[in-house]
Formats: C-alpha cells, sequence, structure tokens
C-alpha cells in the first residue's frame, strides 16, 4: 500500500487495494469449513468449479479501495483497516452470491454463477456464511473503532437486502406503477448504500467522529447513485463492444432501469409508446424503438443530468469532512473512476 | 425475570423468559423494513399472512432461556444479557427460514413455512435480514462482553451453515455411504452448535473467562447432542397421539437419523435389511419393519445409551465452570426439558 497518493490514477490504486485486501480475505476464505469454502473459492474466481485454482475473475475491489482511501483522506493509517476492508468486500461478494440465486442469473464476471455450479442449496449456505464471516472478521477485529463499524455493516446488509427485495418486487409491478421515487431509493439501498458504508468505516478507522462518518456515507452513496445512473444508460447506449453485452441488453430484458423509469414517468406521447412496447417482447426493433421512446421521453437527458448532480453533491458532502479536497484524492479518481468505467 | 430460581421448573422458566426477551426480540424485528419485517413477524407467529396480530406459535425460547441461566449459574446479571438472548433467538430463527427454503418444508411449527407463503426470495431475503440484524444487535451492545460474543455467535452462524450443508449432502448418498462419525458430527454442528454459543456467551455476559466459556460451550453441545439422540428416537418410536406425526415418520421420509445410521453402519444382517428397505417406497408396513430392524440391529439401544453419556458428560463439562452446582439449577432443568420433551 502506497504512503502517499498524488498522480497515480485509480486503476493503480485499485490494484494495489487488491494486492493489500486479498491476503487477508483469502484467509478469511480459508477459514470457513470445506464445504462453503469451495463455494466461496470459485465465486471469487480463485477456483475452478473442480478446485483447481484459477486466476480470477475477481471484481475490481472498489469497496475495500474506498475504506482504505477514506480511511486514508481523514489522516488515519489504512494498514490497520485492512481487515474491515476485506469485511465490506465478504459483504459485497455474500450478496452477488445470494441475488445471483435470487434473480437466477446464469452468468456473473463471464463464468457461470455458483449456484449453477454447486446447485442452490449451496449458493444459499455460503452466502449465509460469508456474510456471518464478513461481521465475525470486523467484530473480532481490536480496532477501537471495529464495534461501531460492525453495527453500520450489519444495518448496511440490511438495506442491501432492502433493495433486492423492491427491485425483485418492482419486476412483478406493471411498469408505470413503479415510481421514480421508489427506483432511487431501491437503487440507493441496492448500489449507495454499500458504498456509502465502506466510505464511513474508513472515516471511523481514522478515528472520525459521527459527524465525519455521515459526510463520508453521503459521498458513497451520491458517488454510487451517479454510477448506477451511468451503468443504466450504458445498459441502453453503451457499446457492444466495450460493455461486452448486446446493445439495449436492459431494454431487451424489460429492465425498469432510471432511465427507464423517468420516461414511463414523464407523462409524454414517448413514454406511452415506451410502455406499450414494453408489455410485448422485445426483438431487435422493437429494442431500437423503446432506445429511441426513452431518448424522446427525456430519460437519457434526465439520467446524465442526475449522475452529474449526484457527482456533484458527492464532492460537497466530501468537502465537509475533508475541507482540503487535495487530502481526498484517491476518493475522488474512485468516484470518477466507477462513474466512467466502460465509456 | 426471576432473581431466585430454586423450585420452579422449565415450563415456568421458559415462560418467563419470553416475557423477558420477547420485547427486545419484537423491537428489533420491527426495527427492519417493512417488506422484510412482514416475513419475520410472519415466521415469529406474531403475524398471520395477511398481516392481522397473531398470538404466535412461537418457538419454546429454550436458546435464550440458556443464555439467561448461563450468565446465572455464572453469578452474573441476566437482566445485563437479554440483548445477547435475542441475538442468539435470531439467529436460530434465521436458519430455520433458510433451512425451510433449501429443504422445501411446507410447515413449520404447524403453519405454513415462510418461503410458502411469501415466495423463496422474499424468505432468502428475510432470512439475511435476521442474520445481520442478530450479529448486528450483539456488536451493539455496549456490554463489555459484547465483542467476544459477537466473535462466538458469528463462528457458530458458519457450523450451524455446516451443518445443514452436511445434512443436505448426507440425503444425496447412498445410506451405506455415511458414517456414524460424519452424522455425529453434523448433529453437533446442526442442533449442538448454538446450545454451546447460547451457553457460552451467558457465560461471558456473567465475565467468565475462555476457559468458562469453554465448558458451557461444551454442555450446551453435549445437552444438545443428548437432545438430537432424544428426538431422533421419537422420530422413529415416538407416540404419534403426542407428536402430532404419523408413528415412523422419519422412516417413512427416509430420514437418516442417527439411530437408523447406528443401524446401518453394525454390520448386523438386521443393518443389511434396513438398507434394502431404505431403498424402497415406504408403506405402513415397510416403516414397522424397519422400526424393527434399527431395534434388532442395535440402534435403539446404542442412542438411548449414547443420550445418557452425553447428558452426563454436559453435566460434567458444567461442574468445571460451576462446581457448586445448585448455582445450576435452570441450566439443568433446560437440559433435562430439551430432553424429555414429548415424551
Amino acid at each position: 500500500m502506497p504512503d502517499t497518493v498524488e498522480g497515480r490514477d485509480a486503476v493503480d490504486l485499485l490494484e494495489r487495494t487488491r494486492s493489500a485486501v486479498d491476503p487477508e480475505l483469502r484467509s478469511a476464505v480459508a477459514s470457513l469449513p470445506a464445504s462453503m469454502r469451495r463455494v466461496a473459492m470459485y465465486h471469487f474466481g480463485w477456483e475452478r468449479a473442480d478446485g483447481a485454482a484459477d486466476t480470477g475473475s475477481v471484481g475490481k475491489a472498489v469497496r475495500p479501495a474506498l475504506v482504505l482511501a477514506a480511511c486514508r483522506a481523514l489522516g488515519g493509517d489504512p494498514h490497520r483497516a485492512v481487515r474491515a476492508a476485506a469485511a465490506v468486500e465478504l459483504v459485497h461478494n455474500f450478496t452477488l452470491l445470494h441475488d445471483d440465486v435470487i434473480d437466477e442469473d446464469p452468468t456473473r464476471r463471464h463464468r457461470p454463477t455458483a449456484w449453477s455450479v454447486f446447485g442452490v442449496p449451496d449458493a444459499i449456505i455460503a452466502g449465509d456464511a460469508m456474510s456471518a464471516l464478513a461481521l465475525g472478521l470486523l467484530a473480532g477485529d481490536p480496532h477501537p473503532a471495529a464495534a461501531a463499524a460492525s453495527v453500520r455493516l450489519s444495518a448496511c446488509v440490511i438495506e442491501l437486502c432492502a433493495g433486492q427485495q423492491a427491485d425483485c418486487a418492482f419486476e412483478e409491478r406493471p411498469p408505470h406503477e413503479v415510481t421514480l421515487e421508489e427506483c432511487l431509493t431501491m437503487a440507493t439501498a441496492k448500489t449507495g448504500a454499500l458504498l456509502g458504508c465502506a466510505c464511513a468505516i474508513g472515516a471511523l478507522y481514522a478515528g472520525g467522529g459521527a459527524e465525519e462518518a455521515a459526510a463520508l456515507d453521503a459521498f458513497g452513496r451520491e458517488a454510487g447513485l451517479a454510477f448506477q445512473l451511468i451503468d443504466d444508460l450504458i445498459g441502453i447506449w453503451g457499446d457492444p463492444e466495450r460493455t461486452g453485452k448486446p446493445a439495449g441488453a436492459d431494454l431487451a430484458a424489460h429492465k425498469k432501469s432510471l432511465p427507464v423509469v423517468a420516461a414511463l414517468a414523464s407523462g409524454t406521447a414517448a413514454g406511452a409508446e415506451l410502455a406499450e412496447l414494453y408489455r410485448g417482447a422485445m426483438n431487435a426493433s422493437a429494442v431500437r424503438r423503446a432506445a429511441d421512446a426513452v431518448e424522446r421521453a427525456g430519460g437519457r437527458e434526465w439520467a446524465q443530468l442526475q449522475a452529474g448532480d449526484r457527482m456533484s453533491r458527492a464532492v460537497g458532502e466530501l468537502s465537509r469532512a475533508v475541507p482540503d479536497l487535495t487530502a481526498a484524492g484517491d476518493l475522488l479518481s474512485l468516484a470518477d473512476f466507477v462513474t466512467r468505467r466502460n465509456r
């Protein structure tokens, strides 16, 4: 881990975070009983389904990087926050494991999902164990901030659950019944909450008080919502060559993403047209017409403006806790990174 | 909660435990977001599926009673351990919720299971939230033993997961392949671990050290295994009028309970006969012959002797931490209660 940060970009920072956090993460996962360990090792991309070592299709470690960067921004020693960073990454991965079961998703990070390899029971059980492992890891950390961080992390798990539940419930409801407000709350719970919690835990580990933790939490949440808005835009207009998904994948799947819900709630003729298209199956031509309708209904522009607005709110929140933003370079470059990925 | 315990029996003690712990438990559950709260309220028997109040088919509160009784036995103030007792009961109920999903069980405590009422996704999500709620409740408890108790409780969740995983895996394997040793390990993880953890947490909340916590943990585990052995005997030879299940229900379901595995592993002709019966469907006559085969193979006697042996080991462990066993009256009467229920 670096002692100075200036001039290093986010990719480099994420790489160094992985080097710092992976040993802690691997040792935690290695402590699981064999039957759950193999599911977790597979999920993290460290093993193939047959147990052979794999070089990993591990995630980007954005959340652990936020823990360490927030700790550093508030003058703390990030070396002492490595265990907390590993706990946050475990929580993230436990929710992915269970979300894949619940959504019946066949692939994750270009590989078959854990439930599709090991079966639903083993995937549920491994997720349960990873959740308890994360909270136990933090509760057992001798750092004085560990108890406060544990309370935050467990509250965050509950909010992540609420987000996933709302997401499932939306899929069951007719498109016009889901309000933009509900959709933003869901996205905040599902994506913003853990980014915010990661930053808040970093602040607590730097010796920050409740006010600083709240400001860092708000920074992470707003940046997380910006990230989600950009992600939703990519899901409609992203370049298939860069995203690895067909054009308009989210529309073909009838996903009620933020630009779509904004368009449906716009009260425009284009919004009504979109609602009609969402009632039927979507071929390539329908997907093109739906993307066009979202744009004409103002959904694209709304999402772009919202993303910008959220990012400036994020920076505003951050400056409450870190008045001299030069100390927060890593946090800002991470926020910039997550809102620009794949564009 | 009582200040003295002599002469009061376990049923009374459980009743008083519920009165002491229920407000804490209800307030924790009430803090969940609405979508998960309704599943939890239903699971605890506090609400009907439509949200109307229900008088509850709540469990017996054995685990919270063990927390409070262990705390009292070691000279602690059980009033200060009420939150820890609620956390243990939440963990127990989270595992029941997920086990019912995994085992596809249609009923629990004479009511439709939560997943069959609210669907699998909502049951998984509510269980995830209850698990985090339990660990967060304990981590946020200002009691000085809270951190050590949190570490124990999270390790216990992982052991419960291992037990459930082994249980599922056994059902997939041919009967003769499951060894008695594996089966005892599974029963210890699935039943003994949380009873042991409840006792250990009570010890920690009384200010007990690692040695006392270990002795109380071993007491709970051994008593838990005795309980499981008795429960398995009831599953084969229990009086249908008292158990509410048809005679030999576990045999009809091909359950690899401890007496059955002991019989299968006996190397006797009766054991081979049982293995043959377990290969086919079981009508009432086959169930009678299977019960007879378990008995002739020595499975019934083995389980009875083991149960007695485990109970005396439990008392031996207890006396390591509480030399004057008169102080441990509640613990002993709870252990006695769980191993005698429904007989």
